[in-house]
């Protein structure tokens, strides 16, 4: 197979960086591109000095972007709507990272964005960038828009509970998240003082991924999200309750089936340990969602969790294995960083 | 007034420590004796190293252990009721810090910890020390049990909630808790390595101190426990439902009369901002509680939260306090210390 | 004795909370106000959450100072300068924090702050705040500079070596500082995720301070300055060689002569356990510097190591602990807090 | 080429955890075994979390050690030597990973481990495991000790300096380490409460990696040790002067040709920016061990800086290396990934 030519838009970011970390070691793909407006000029490395040794690559402007097999679009939320019309024309492949095609309800985009969607006509024409949930629909797709960090995690912890009808009622999800999810951003209250050790709880009911995690499941989800020392990682705890006539018997199987053949969702529900349920520390930097679980039948209740980083599987990753996936590669090539323990 | 003798009772462990400190600098106090089985003989600043400077003390040996006008209980679970006699026999004023006269149902004592109670006759006979519920009965009380970190956090955020019935159905209370809830304990999970950064889900389902914030409440909750990037601090969320008719208004209001007058208990609970909500982050060495909320009218439904550091609001602070309020001193004398920022 | 009205120039900063955190909670003083450009009009807790429930104070604009006993400033450097006349009109007693009036030396001044200083006239009048080496001076002093925070470390640990003539040939100092040395500066390198867990060498060969030290003690030094993982604290190791014919024994007698009776400087110098050596993991809120030292006679070397909070006694509480010799107070008035262990 | 049967003695602890990362993911290589002594019948994944999804290995009893091509020993220091003969018969090829065959002179051996040497005969018949300096002895060698960590760092930082004889007078390194590098031995110290945030001058003068960097280099060092905030990571500042007549150009140049065509020690010597000099905080996992330098010709002076992961290029991965060129592979081969930013 011949290699494929790539461009990263919006390469100068933390989900840039990281596309680029993926895409430089990813042995189909060339990277032929990556845009920044602000370092256009510079070399990559200067942005990202992991990549030191790795590439000569410079960035160019947004303007100077060419044509090529896909582009990644690492771009602004409500940025990249109004500069759709141009990535489409770039390639032929568009993966978006942005959170500008991942509702496909406008009203839901009005609210939690604060703005109206531009793209009314595009909307709901991309397909969800989740693997686990649309392969066969990724297989194909040449327009892909990959879900947030949370809602990421939030899915795949929930996903056996709700598609096999297993539990009943509300769900709560509490996301914990490092800083690194705030991106590249500067301001007063993302110092490295003021952030440091941190239990900040930003959204403290109703953070905006609860539509995207409400429309990938078909259920509403009341979300809550703090902020804790962490640079990289997400994790969620989702409680909810066991629908009548469910044990835990039924729950472990659920989450056998489902993901037994996944290449990177683990299924993680041991009994004791300080590894028994899903921990975003030994996360950072592979593209592994973890998910388990924990039942307590007498009080019919169940508590799902995920973790994941939120740069890789809840980002960058997530949209390199989806390009695999239309490309009919391995879902792993240029995947294959397990993590690290202790780190 | 007479300067009050004490004496610490287990005086080489986290909670043990931050007794001492707050003890040596009480101006109506005199620290007569600290004691130490595995650190008899040796200088307290020896494990104490912040204490430099501040006091000359030895350890003695528990058996070795006089009779004072207050002795203070750092004691472990479980061991402490099996020494109570001693205890109570070497002074009058008792103020146990340990969990095993918190519960004063034995069923739930066996549940929790493990094993049957074994001084049956004295369950019930400690004053629960939480100033902000039993201040009268604190005044006169020569026994004190004072309650655990995150109950404390958790009954402190939920009360005006419960107590002015503003709330229905199920409680659900999500508890973050630093390394330094675990004491001095030395094992593999807790090692620098495996602990720093981690998001330990160490009590997925039922923490212990559940069962006291049931009894301290009147009202049964559900519990989850996660460790997290931290020495010092404990934060709990409580999710839970508007009873019919309260609205935001009723529930500013109540926490506003709850607290009000407490010199211990801020409300903290803004629109905007890192610290709309309570953190430890800041709370560290200081005897504050921080508790807010957040109300979804449209959702029926409300989020408490509450914050403190687990050495001192969440033990040892709040045992001084009810020595300070036992004595008929100022509820803060000793306890000034504001906590930093940043930190 | 009646209270001292005292104001703070410059309140909204790392170092003007620290000195409002400790002004507030000194019994002989009375803040009457708190400048702050940007927050004029804003509460003094918007700031400084840690002294809700502690003031009701809000930041007055530059323009509104009025007339005070003390003034302390704590304002940006080459900043101070300009507007000193004011300051110096507004109280008898001014302490700068800045440094602005630190180094005597004008082509020092222009060499590391990289400006001609404007006040020459005032150059040498300020009194260097540092009671151990200048006690009798500030008894009486007018107007004191506290001196940078690694300076203070720096002096402190090599001053018994240098003092005492018991060592010869260069000075390496070797400084770690947290990321409060930065003040509340916002900027692309100061975010959470590029800064945590940094070893960030960003003063490779000189830092600013090296001049500082170089006056206090009368002896050029070399200094190296780390950013490491911590948001409060400074380490200083310092490399030096023994002068002819001293011993260990003497190093050891000369610090111990030197601080036997300052209450703020404590010599940490065991043969082992992991607080061996001055750390400032256990110094946070404290007004401690600890000092501390290895000899190894046959190599002809010496380590002086020494720790300090960089906003209190490297900065804030050193200027308390000036006032308060200056109004022949107890000089740790409003100091008393011992730091906190563990942290 | 057929594929390597390889084994990890002593796989239980964070080097031989880092191994089997390492060689699970080589292309040319099969793990065929990992022995542990405590965990013997228990799965790898147990251990190492992050390898779940990756092996169903459990480890073996040490006696069940079989015959294969290579065999790496993470055992521990003093251990090793006495039964270095039966892993000399396991396999052709041995790289130890210990200390035990670092150092060429029993008498020094003796004075840092605190025992006499007891395989005289095998001292010295080691090629020390540092591709930089010794690759082409190494593409033969049977038997490879592997440097320790900081070694390694300070070895690379000074290697161009001194091989080139740019130099002269004493050599000062200050190393900086997380807590990793005690490996996962439990103890008091060790705690994350205790160790957390620590600034631990644990080895003020000579630390016993000095010995190693003396023989490697041909020139004694002084070396201190700090632990520092990281749970990974080792970086060090070397502090030496000028020879006569060298100047920064000389310097750069050296670094330039010693390093331009080596696969893992990139020369990071910029101007300014927050990664102008090496920080291990960008080499988490990975194989790099970044170098550079600052030289003030006024002062004759040069600070040389190192950097690395300690359990990869300071011990894992620089035997994966080492094994790699033995076998006549591209040297990267499984050491491809690039380290993580932000992280």
């Amino acid at each position: 197979m011949r290699v494929v030519r790539v461009a990263v838009v919006g390469g100068s970011g933390y989900i840039g960086g990281e596309l680029l970390r993926l895409l430089l070691g990813h042995r189909e793909v060339d990277v032929a591109a990556a845009t920044s407006t602000r370092l256009a000029g510079r070399r990559v490395d200067s942005a990202h000095p992991n990549l030191r040794g790795r590439t000569d690559l410079t960035f160019v402007a947004p303007a100077d972007l060419g044509e090529y097999d896909a582009v990644f679009l690492a771009t602004p939320h409500t940025a990249t709507m109004g500069r759709i019309r141009d990535y489409l024309a770039a390639a032929k492949i568009v993966v978006d990272l942005s959170a500008d095609f991942r509702l496909h309800d406008p009203e839901s985009y009005r609210r939690y964005y604060g703005r109206p969607h531009t793209e009314l006509g595009l909307l709901g024409r991309f397909v969800p960038g989740l693997p686990e949930l649309h392969r066969d629909r990724l297989r194909t797709a040449d327009r892909v828009s990959v879900p947030g960090c949370m809602a990421t995690a939030a899915v795949l912890a929930l996903h056996p509970l709700v598609a096999d009808d297993l539990v009943a009622g509300e769900i709560r999800v509490d996301a914990r998240a490092g800083s690194s999810g705030s991106g590249a951003a500067v301001g007063p209250e993302n110092t490295h003082a003021e952030r440091s050790g941190a239990l900040r709880v930003f959204a403290p009911l109703h953070h905006r991924h609860e539509a995207e995690i409400g429309e990938r499941l078909g259920r509403p989800v009341l979300m809550t999200a703090t902020g804790v020392e962490a640079v990289r990682g997400v994790q969620v705890l989702c409680w909810t309750r066991l629908a009548d006539g469910v044990d835990a018997r039924a729950i472990r199987a659920a989450y056998r089936r489902h993901y037994a053949a996944e290449p990177f969702v683990r299924v993680v529900a041991e009994h004791r340990g300080p590894h028994r349920l899903p921990d975003p520390k030994i996360l950072s930097g592979s593209n592994f969602c973890d998910v388990g679980f924990v039942v307590d039948e007498a009080e019919r209740t169940v508590l799902a969790v995920g973790a994941l980083d939120n740069l890789v599987k809840g980002g960058a990753g997530n949209a390199v294995q989806c390009l695999n996936l239309r490309l009919g590669l391995p879902e792993d090539t240029g995947l294959e960083f397990p993590g690290l323990h202790p780190n």
